[in-house]
């Protein structure tokens, strides 16, 4: 049973079970509507249940109590009269019986203890014996049938694990997740924030904030130019007939609504690939100088619902680490090679160590629905696989997830919590070469349409930088840090060598601040170690007589007091090193 | 004579004249409309007139051919009827003397020669002795009243002087600014395009151009941290509320249009002065935070007429670097001192010799109209004065000019050709302190209004860099060129050292290209050069044993062969000493 990769599914399904049953017996006035399985858990929506968080105490409780009597699931067949006539109080019930009726789907109803609840199955054989180890976690609005136009909700979120270690690491992590979360470490250290006045998902960065996001956009960006990338720069709003050409006009949902200017209809940018296209058709191009690489750090606006937007995570303005490789099809699979080098290099400088590569492949099943030649569809794929292959990454095939113009590969990466994000993607696009009459001359000087990569690697820029923020708790490498080293005088009269130090460190190069307030040496270090700087000089009257400061780490390691010199060849070492 | 400062505009309004007469002469059917003095010549428009610059010779000689006949400007005043009779074929006339005399403005028809014109006066005593020195220049479409819904008239330009040598220096001044055009370099120099799919005013950097508009903003990004401006970054879309809240909603006529998104109006950004203030009142700020300097290089977006466009001197998408200084009141002067002291920085590292500074200050007559207290008034209008007499710096005051929110400072500067543009400006502002309750508190332990500056010290950075290349016409200094050095192998079997050189370069930090086309040596030389490429290494036998180059710069200097090492050094040291 617990070789089924089901089994946890089944186990958190009745323990939603298990959680109406408690709220119904708790407050009868509450109605039941569904409870699935879900990532890391389940969930349970009731409506005309007014409870907060306090009462999730209760709620766990009753559900122990009444789980003693959980000896079986049993099924009932119900033709649709009958489940009619007992949910006859209860509109959302009564609103899935009839849909699944009309679906002809046979409809049960499974009972557990005194509880029975309209369900199609998937639960543990024996709850009073398995389901032992839950918690619930949170509350929440969530829309019926996810929905905006419909009534508002009450979702309580838990989860369940087989274990109790497997529930307790769960648990850990969670708490450790909301200390880390982006949104209050943002706040905390002033990095950016979410003016109403503004708009949701319309993030706004203070000044530290801002070195954060300049850094990883100059760092990201260098080691593009290293590769042979070229930067352009292209506006934020367009004649929204440009996206008519590329198609996204007709097919990409997160389009913003148009505006006028004079007769036409202009449209803020949600990517950047028909202005790159632009810039390439400027001129001409020979077959040498394939692959061309057109790379932007460009802000996109895409259309996302308000009530989905969260921090850095999701947001509807977007600043991307673009690019647009021009590659002739005999390129694809080196070039596919250089960008997983670079993405593993990207995923190493941050200690990102678990990573894995999904490749969207066409569907063997229906091989019409593909645009361009079907030999440079074999080709792509098979470069996509081989080149995953050479770099022993982890890969899975999807199979019929590609896109209509091209393969893909997406891939995923494992955060200090284990948490899965997905970062880097690469799209083949055999397509737009031909919407936009992309063209080179070959070596046999015939017109040729090259192949199109884009390519981001970081993917967002705010969200990779939200990600770090929880990756890294708060606590940033040096070259990232906002504030790289605070300078503490330990008495006022050792305020003016603290500020000649801190020129010394600014003309370094330097992120430094000086912590003048009229607080104890150990305040002052408490300060800096809460705010994350890495780093720490204290100055007293020996470091101030000898041109020395006494360094430590935000981690509390002594590093001793050592000539100013020397602290800052220390800093810039460890600086050039890690970027 | 000479001593009326009107004078020059009398001699071209009579050119004006005079060109209608020759094209009245030459195209009996064609209709003059209004023939003014502008700055720097005059026009003249006429409906019915299809000629190309090609018969501008024409024209000139058959002006030179009448003036001779034209010893005065005879007035003559007519009443509506009249004027209306001798004008029954020419509509625009008809419109003129209709408006005119609805005005109650005593109608007067000027006769020199042969041929009357409907006109209020402003000529020159003797046209034949003084009408000498004068050149027709172009041709251009132009609206009726300058309103796109009229018909399009065909505009002639010319200019006249008083003396030949003036003529001839401001045609020489002419034909330089026309090699030096942005759009002729720009397009020469692969630096920006204008794509019709994208849109007029929306220009796109290719990679070597943004290399230009990046170096540019890093540098005044370095400039302004090293003088305590925090920098931030906030989206390029708001809801349109914000801008109902700061008054440009109601006021600024180059607002883009809103568009929907939800149930809500947002706008692209035309400035980010309530962006900075979100980020201000984000948190409490004391007396001792101030000034606080809120800068960020952003993208606003503005409406122009697409008629009024211009290569990057006048866009729909601008980057500004802009920034926001909030200051207590008793810091206004010193504040004003530290935006001059980096403005005459600025100036001095692109060899802007001249500028003078515009103070707008109140209306005497029209106290009532300006919000704010009256002493801060005097105070703030008194710094911008003191700020500019301290520096000595050229100023004039414009009275009635000020806001109505307070006084600024706009600095023009002189290009190499001597030509004007305003660069800076320095706003000050009472008014938006109260609209979005921005606060600090004093060192009494009151809530206090600062002051707010808007401050751009290059403005427009795409105008800047528009100037920039006009101004050095395409020759960077080394700095900002995009391509630094170009290496030159004399032979093919000297690519591999010139690969090795370039790879040392790179790493140094220097934007390197290499010409191994099969050209001679002489060939590579010249693409160089006219490439505006600064340096020029050659690597043939010697130079390719050694390790070395045999340099030469863009202006044709032989800075002989030297280790490579030594050649690095020294763009270096160039490098540094110029930024």
């Amino acid at each position: 049973m617990k070789q089924d990769p089901k089994y946890l599914d089944n186990l958190r399904h009745s323990a939603a079970h298990l959680l109406a049953a408690a709220v119904t017996e708790l407050w009868p006035e509450a109605l039941p509507t569904i409870g699935p399985p879900i990532e890391n858990g389940f969930y349970y929506d009731f409506d005309n249940l007014k409870i907060s968080e306090g009462d999730l105490a209760r709620i766990e409780e009753k559900m122990r109590e009444l789980v003693k009597t959980w000896k079986s699931f049993e099924r009932t067949e119900v033709d649709e009269k009958e489940a009619q006539e007992r949910y006859a109080k209860n509109p959302y019930k009564k609103e899935l019986i009839a849909d699944l009726a009309g679906q002809g789907v046979t409809l049960s109803v499974y009972t557990a203890g005194a509880f029975a609840d309209l369900c199609r199955g998937g639960h543990v054989g024996h709850p009073d014996r398995e389901l032992k180890h839950f918690k619930l976690l949170s509350i929440a609005g969530a829309y019926w049938r996810g929905n905006e136009k419909n009534k508002m909700l009450t979702r309580i979120y838990g989860t369940a694990f087989e274990k109790k270690a497997e529930l307790d690491a769960f648990l850990l992590q969670q708490e450790e997740a909301k200390k880390r979360d982006h949104r209050k470490i943002g706040r905390e250290q002033e990095l950016f924030l979410i003016s109403p006045s503004v708009g949701a998902g319309f993030p706004l960065y203070q000044p530290k904030g801002f070195i954060l996001w300049r850094e990883l956009q100059n760092w990201i960006m260098r080691e593009k130019e290293a590769r042979g990338y070229q930067f352009v720069w292209t506006p934020h709003v367009a004649k929204s007939d440009l996206y008519k050409q590329s198609g996204h006009w007709q097919k990409y949902d997160a389009m913003m609504s148009p505006m006028k200017l004079d007769d036409e209809e202009y449209v803020v940018k949600p990517m950047n690939c028909p202005h790159h296209f632009q810039i390439y058709n400027e001129r001409p191009h020979s077959y040498r100088e394939l692959p061309l690489r057109i790379a932007e750090n460009a802000t996109v606006y895409r259309f996302e619902k308000a009530g989905e937007v969260n921090g850095l995570l999701r947001v509807r303005a977007l600043t991307q680490d673009d690019s647009h490789i021009f590659v002739r099809h005999d390129q694809i699979a080196q070039e596919i090679d250089n960008i997983l080098d670079l993405a593993l290099h990207v995923y190493e400088t941050f200690g990102f160590k678990e990573y894995k590569a999904r490749i969207s492949v066409r569907d063997p099943q229906d091989p019409s629905k593909y645009l361009g030649e079907k030999e440079n569809w074999d080709k792509a794929e098979n470069a996509l696989v081989d080149a995953v292959k050479k770099r022993g990454m982890p890969y899975f095939v999807g199979e019929g997830e590609a896109a209509f113009y091209g393969p893909k590969i997406d891939i995923v990466v494992k955060d200090a919590l284990g948490r899965e994000w997905q970062l880097t993607t690469c799209q083949l696009d055999f397509v737009q070469p031909e919407n936009f009459a992309l063209r080179y001359i070959s070596e046999q000087g015939k017109e040729e349409a090259p192949a199109v990569l884009h390519v981001a690697i970081l993917g967002s820029v705010d969200r990779f930088l939200g990600i770090l923020i929880e990756h890294y708790a708060g606590v940033f490498p040096l070259w990232l840090a906002p504030v790289q080293v605070t300078l503490i005088p330990i008495a006022e009269r050792h305020g003016e060598a603290a500020q000649k130090a801190a020129a010394a460190l600014r003309a370094a190069g330097i992120r430094v601040q000086v912590d003048e307030r009229s607080e104890s040496m150990q305040a002052k270090i408490r300060a800096a170690t809460l705010q994350k700087v890495p780093y720490m000089g204290i100055i007293g009257d020996r470091e101030a007589a000898n041109n020395e400061v006494a360094a430590r780490t935000q981690t509390g390691q002594d590093l001793k007091a050592q000539p100013l010199e020397q602290f800052i060849r220390r800093l810039k070492e460890e600086i050039e090193r890690i970027r």
